[in-house]
């Protein structure tokens, strides 16, 4: 599309912190489209300067001679936007807080950094009147910053399930599509370039929960960290969890929760968590599919919404960023305030413990007289309630075994119940003779 | 969720004017929640008074004495911040435009008013340097309006299909899972309070015609109005259709599109249109039930996105005018434009003719030798190549008849085509003998 060519008086100099997937992206765009954002952003927005940590290494895109510099810190000082995507806390941090002190506008797709000190960085730039936007840090392409901060300014979140991790959100749907082990997923996910060779802090959770610290932050006005989320990766969600879960219609998701809870004492406070659940195959997330990323988000007035868009890439990832860019260049512009927010609450991270959920409990079981009854009865004791209780004949087990006896699957969906009653409800099942094995324990959300 | 207490030393003087299902929950809310969302606007929200028609008539929510006002007039004059839900055009557009010429910022929810005069309200407006904000018009509680503007400003959005009208969602729906002929769906709509006693503004598309010129403009940053949009509304859908779309993998839905084009000579232009669509059961469209809405969005960058929730009921779209009120008082507390978009593109509106998408066409024959080829080469002469060919025996037609032909239902699906190529295709189809007749042309997307 063309733009009519604007009259832009102003220039804003933008400076490029890594020039790696998403960031070599950005430069290109910001050079390619260069007339339809500054048409945008009411101002020319000049790309002055990409710093890089070597200047010979192969680049995703070609950049104009000279634009590549080794030196971050003098480039951020003669900037107005500085846009962080090198990842990693050092020398991103560092090279944040001086952009602040030189009130330069921020955009950063850090999760990790802003998982672990997002708090000090909101800080030192509400105090410096400086904007800090990082849409680009939860679900790449999908726009949950702005929704959640201002379209929902005037309601009251209550819960937020979000896929956030396209690597784990892939595994669990070739899993789910093919019937493949964890194992053989990831491989060929690994194959296809959508895991890293070293898979851990996408399958261990770790990624998705530096997502849901932010998630956290932005949609209950607290500001979390990372060590306030519980989190439990997809490690050991095996084919046969999937088949059975699949037979009871329902499909298993790695989701970030976060949700205002009570907890002992009435208390208000947020759980945040990280764990493989099954989720109905009706639900919304449940439709997910690949790895595109969705956040589904329950309000007061509003009820149920859902964003879905890309996760990752480099293209996607940069179209946030740039969005980020534009809307700071245009509040530059037209004045405005620096800071994104006017009031910052108190409301506590709490633990697993004040989690209320429902479970579903498969357990390996001697099929004899009276061992439904002995395990009902476990179940009332700790005050667990039962919903649903299913046998299911294990593949490869015969119909008896000489002392009259048949092996079976019983498969157990409780009503919503602490974790503390849940496990202790499972440690005393476990003890009963009757039982060959406890074989998985996965929460349940939307039912 | 408590909030704490801030001292909040400037107050704002807010307008209703329209009490009905919206009006009464955004000031139920207003009053309920007045500190929450006090301290999320930086200033106190003070609800001066709700205009409304008569005083005596019955209401949703009990307002405190002295409330009401049959003045609208003079309760805009005394406003901050004025929230027009009143609907239809006039006094809606005169009370605006007075709220506009003091410096009152506008929140509305009005689609017919914006789809015909919003150009207008938006010029007024941007002059007078105030802001006009309209989440609530488009897909009730979902936020449009932010992440197209503002989160999509750094992209280029090429396409748009929208679920914008629940009540249709609802009928399709209905038709879809239960096989229920379009006047019995229509009727259990309207027991269930999800269609008006009279439905033609959403069966005939209207209202989603309203949406579609909203959403187009937003989009492509130009100016639609409601003459701009081609409209088609579902009741010609025959459960046959829908019945016959499932076989193949298809759903029904009535869609609100809007996408960048070329028209003939190449310049680019926007095709705005409203019709029922066949989309492919897997389309993340395709999952959103009910009375819900959703609207999907394709970008140059981003690549897919979709924004999901509830598109009517008074609470829903109470929040996203709340939101929108929240935010103009943020603005007005910390300083900052009134305008929300710096420059507006003159990019035009293209006619359906300029549309290219792909039919699926169902055809009654008589089932003898050649009749294949002849239906194929008209076709081929017209440049409308075909993708799927599918014969299907219909319901209740014997196995043949006395002179050896049998009849059977043909069902084409082509590939992307301009309406007047396959309109001419059609006309001369249906001139065939072995043609009993053509008895559904419908539009396909997401294939």
């Amino acid at each position: 599309m063309t733009t009519p060519a604007t009259p832009l008086g102003r220039s804003l100099r933008v400076a490029l912190l890594g020039c790696g997937t998403v960031g070599s992206q950005v430069a290109r765009i910001l050079l390619a489209d260069a007339d339809d954002l500054s048409s945008r952003a009411g101002a020319r927005l000049d790309l002055i300067g990409v710093a890089v940590r070597t200047l010979d290494a192969e680049r995703d895109v070609d950049l104009p001679d000279g634009l590549l510099t080794l030196d971050a810190e003098s480039l951020v000082e003669q900037a107005d936007i500085v846009i962080e995507l090198m990842g990693g806390i050092e020398p991103a941090k560092s090279l944040i807080l001086r952009a602040i002190n030189h009130s330069a506008a921020v955009v950063s797709g850090n999760k990790a950094l802003l998982a672990q000190d997002g708090p000090e960085l909101y800080e030192q730039a509400d105090a410096a009147g400086v904007q800090l936007s990082y849409e680009a840090a939860v679900a790449g392409a999908v726009p949950i910053l702005r929704p959640i901060r201002d379209s929902l300014s005037g309601d009251r979140i209550t819960r937020v399930l979000g896929i956030v991790n396209g690597t784990t959100n892939y595994i669990l749907d070739q899993m789910d599509s093919t019937g493949a082990q964890f194992a053989d997923a990831l491989t060929a996910a690994q194959d296809l370039g959508y895991a890293e060779a070293d898979p851990t802090a996408d399958v261990e959770g770790h990624d998705a929960a530096a997502k849901a610290a932010i998630l956290a932050s932005l949609s209950f006005h607290t500001r979390f960290a990372l060590e306030d989320v519980s989190c439990e990766g997809i490690t050991s969600v095996t084919a046969d969890d999937i088949a059975a879960a699949a037979e009871d219609g329902y499909v298993i998701k790695l989701l970030a929760i976060a949700e205002l809870l009570s907890d002992a004492s009435g208390a208000n406070g947020i759980g945040v968590r990280v764990h493989p659940t099954l989720l109905p195959r009706s639900h919304p997330l449940a439709a997910v599919r690949g790895a595109f990323n969705a956040v589904f988000v329950e309000a007061e007035n509003a009820g149920e919404l859902m964003f879905y868009g890309q996760g990752a890439g480099g293209t996607p990832t940069a179209s946030a960023v740039l969005g980020d860019v534009v809307s700071a260049a245009r509040r530059m512009v037209l004045g405005g305030p620096g800071r994104t927010e006017t009031t910052t609450g108190h409301v506590p991270a709490l633990g697993i413990d004040a989690v209320r959920t429902s479970y579903c409990i498969a357990l390996q079981v001697v099929d004899e007289p009276g061992v439904l009854a002995r395990i009902a009865q476990i179940f009332a004791a700790n005050r667990v309630s039962i919903e649903t209780m299913r046998q299911r004949i294990r593949q490869g087990v015969g119909d008896g075994d000489p002392d009259g006896s048949t092996a079976a699957e019983l498969r157990i969906v409780t009503h919503r119940a602490t974790e503390a009653a849940l496990a202790a409800t499972v440690r005393q099942v476990a003890e009963l003779d009757v039982i060959t094995a406890v074989s998985s324990v996965l929460r349940v959300e939307g039912i």
